[in-house]
């Protein structure tokens, strides 16, 4: 075992439904531990040359039937990891059998009589993790990849699956490891006065760590919003459509819709993948008095929901607006906008109520413009389009983005830790108390590949995940 | 090709995710056609040695990568099946990925992209038919194994995907045809009179036909109960608790209860498995004027229910009843059922309203008998060993049946075929109307096994199976 933690590690073989759980044409179970190939010899006659712990070949599929006793179970094909070729590291099994729910059943208890136990939820992934096959963040991934529905979750789970930061961060710690031990050294020859640690190649790295701790810290935002959905708010006076826009999007009817202005009293949020990007839609409370701006921006939680959004939606009723109507709104509605670089894009909504678009408005205004009828469903698909083209020229990055807030802690804790070492040797702090926050970094550090661990963090870890995996 | 059948087939590729719909730890998605390995080729890449069509090897698991031109999508497990030694007959290839719907849904995607199409519902098992890997009658056992949800179908649709009575069939099938052509050769030579088909033999094929055919189609009553459940007549005056006893049984709110008596006005009819079996229960409005059973026979819903019913409960109110009471109606009862073979078990209900069960009532009723309260659940798990325990004793046995009712039909109707020729022959029937008979046998024959058949049976029969499969 490469790790040092075993707390919650024992010799049992586990078994569990791989597949998703009811009925298919085909489903998967799962057998990891010393005595998965004795059970499968026990319970498997193969079509071919009978097989034996000699005999059979890693990787190779066997056809055969598995048998309870004398009663045929069902035509099955069997696979063999031997170990350490296996996700898990260890001996393996894997069983595709006929996605009867009954079947699958049966096969579980069968192989439970015959002394394996059922896995506890991502048991397969942490004994894979405990033997060394992966570190603690890729482990996470692995979870991670499973629940992505959008093409930026599945692209970041992906990345830190194969290794992403923590392989970068497992070299800087431990390259930190070598220094923090001769630091200590010096301390066994405090007395002596010596310096066996190079003060420069030190600072050198804690240098290259701050560094690496502030972009990993900061890309957390973002990683966080493509993990989560990229905010798109959608804003406007009462009664323009806000909420039928909302639902014409969400395609559901998520939000209450009335013709009574302000029936919107809260922020509804919802998430919907548009071409593989999660956006999530913030419908606020209308925007009342529109001739005093100032007054309607006191409507707090719309406000809030502005300043988190990466994107707004302005929304104007065409047949109650002209460009000079519209457009004083918007300068004064971004002048109270902190954030200048925030994305507007105008909806024109109920074209419905028009013969056609008046040219004259969508020549002058200077923005980006959709025409919609929220109410018909009309061009919601053009205003879609808009919304992925946005975020593929802006948000995507090729680097490699934090988006696990216990990642995000530790690379945090990690940070403040690594600037109070810096601190202290700036301000000649005693070597002995500097060594308690290289201790501190590393002991973070550690916690992000595993290579620091306690039951409990395992535990809510791998509690997570789904059974089987 | 082995069957005369190919008007559905082509020669596409196809693809289809095969394990059940949703989130799992790991999916799979099979590939079937000419085209699958060079399919695989283009978008996998080993970690081991680079794959190459020499030098892949069949039934042997490579683990690697799925990429869609730069882009990785998952990392995976494939394997592929050489021609003929795959499920369908053809060349094929499954891709083991991680469980994401996303992930899932992006490897179909470019499936397609490469040149494969997606299957439709059964369309592999249909070309397993089309290749000759399995007669009609086993593909359609493949449906209903994954289906099947307690031991009875389970073990009734394995048998069959094996061979079952199919095997028998074609068999028959093939004596008739050859006395069949003889009989056709004495048409064509009919002005002189000659007999080339031994008559013996052929009166003994006719037989033997008639007893396995005959048998079969008796099988069907059985084959059916066991696929559709055992049903269980549960009966009693009104008021004594038969719905609630029955929802305990279910363990849920599908009967209407209230205290006033006959408020079952309709036959509620529910399935669950106990223990592997299904039970078909049938709760039934109350029995009433208990001192005019033949009037209380009259309901007539109730007497056909019980007519159907392999296993009858009799329930009672233990309060309300003693050893008299009861017999006296039990034997009035049974008197009027015509199979006096049915099994009764005696439900002494409301147990909650007494101290203790009175012992002369326990000895001296000479029948089975369970006492249970409903209401408080207690005792309905004797109740169902009870059940279970008749049904391994009594209606299982290891004969093939036949469950299908398109099989039952083609059945019935070889059947009538042959009394027929039968008939004819001894009837001194012209033997050109004879063959007609014999032709007439040999279709229905066919049809079951698949050796005939039409794309709307294909059709019928395939569009029921899942994707995938």
């Amino acid at each position: 075992m490469n790790n040092s933690y075993s707390g919650q590690y024992d010799n049992d073989t586990i078994c569990a439904i791989a597949t998703s759980p009811g009925m298919g044409a085909i489903a998967i179970i799962r057998i990891s531990g010393e005595k998965s190939l004795s059970i499968l010899l026990d319970i498997f006659q193969s079509k071919g040359n009978p097989l034996t712990a000699a005999a059979i070949k890693s990787h190779h599929l066997y056809f055969g039937e598995i048998y309870k006793n004398e009663h045929l179970l069902d035509e099955v094909l069997v696979s063999y990891f031997k170990a350490p070729h296996s996700y898990t590291g260890e001996d393996a099994v894997e069983i595709s059998c006929h996605g009867s729910e009954y079947i699958q059943q049966k096969i579980i208890e069968l192989l439970i009589a015959k002394g394996a136990r059922m896995a506890k939820p991502g048991e397969f992934t942490m004994r894979a993790f405990l033997n060394g096959k992966m570190d603690l963040s890729q482990a996470e991934a692995v979870a991670d990849l499973i629940a992505s529905e959008s093409i930026t979750a599945h692209d970041m789970a992906i990345k830190q699956m194969r290794g992403g930061f923590s392989q970068k961060i497992a070299g800087l710690r431990k390259k930190l490891v070598d220094f923090a031990s001769l630091i200590e050294l010096e301390l066994d020859f405090s007395e002596e006065d010596v310096e066996f640690a190079d003060r420069t190649k030190f600072f050198e790295l804690i240098n290259e760590l701050k560094a690496e701790l502030t972009r990993l810290k900061d890309s957390f935002k973002m990683g966080n919003v493509l993990k989560k959905g990229i905010p798109v708010a959608i804003i406007g006076k009462p009664n323009v459509g806000k909420s039928t826009l909302l639902n014409a999007i969400l395609n559901e009817e998520k939000a209450i819709v009335s013709d009574v202005p302000g029936t919107t009293r809260d922020a509804i949020e919802d998430t919907i993948v548009i071409d593989g990007y999660t956006f999530r839609f913030i419908d606020t409370a209308g925007l009342r008095k529109a001739d005093n701006l100032v007054e309607n921006l006191g409507i707090d939680r719309t406000y809030d929901k502005i300043e988190q959004a990466s994107l707004i939606l302005y929304v104007c009723d065409m047949g109650n607006s002209n460009k000079e109507s519209i457009s004083i709104i918007l300068d004064e509605f971004k002048s109270y906008i902190s954030d200048n670089k925030k994305h507007f894009i105008l909806v024109g909504n109920k074209i419905d109520k028009l013969k056609k678009i008046p040219s004259h408005l969508k020549e002058l205004l200077n923005m980006e413009t959709v025409f919609v009828s929220a109410k018909r469903k009309e061009n919601i698909h053009l205003l879609a389009e808009t919304l992925v083209n946005h975020v593929k020229n802006d948000t995507l990055t090729d680097d490699i983005l934090v988006n696990n807030s216990r990642h995000f802690e530790a690379i945090s804790h990690a940070l403040e830790s690594i600037l109070s070492v810096e601190k202290g040797f700036h301000d000649q702090i005693p070597t002995d108390l500097i060594a308690i926050d290289i201790r501190q970094a590393l002991y973070h550090l550690g916690s992000i590949t595993g290579e620091v661990t306690t039951d409990e963090i395992l535990g809510n870890i791998f509690g997570k995940f789904c059974i089987g995996k």
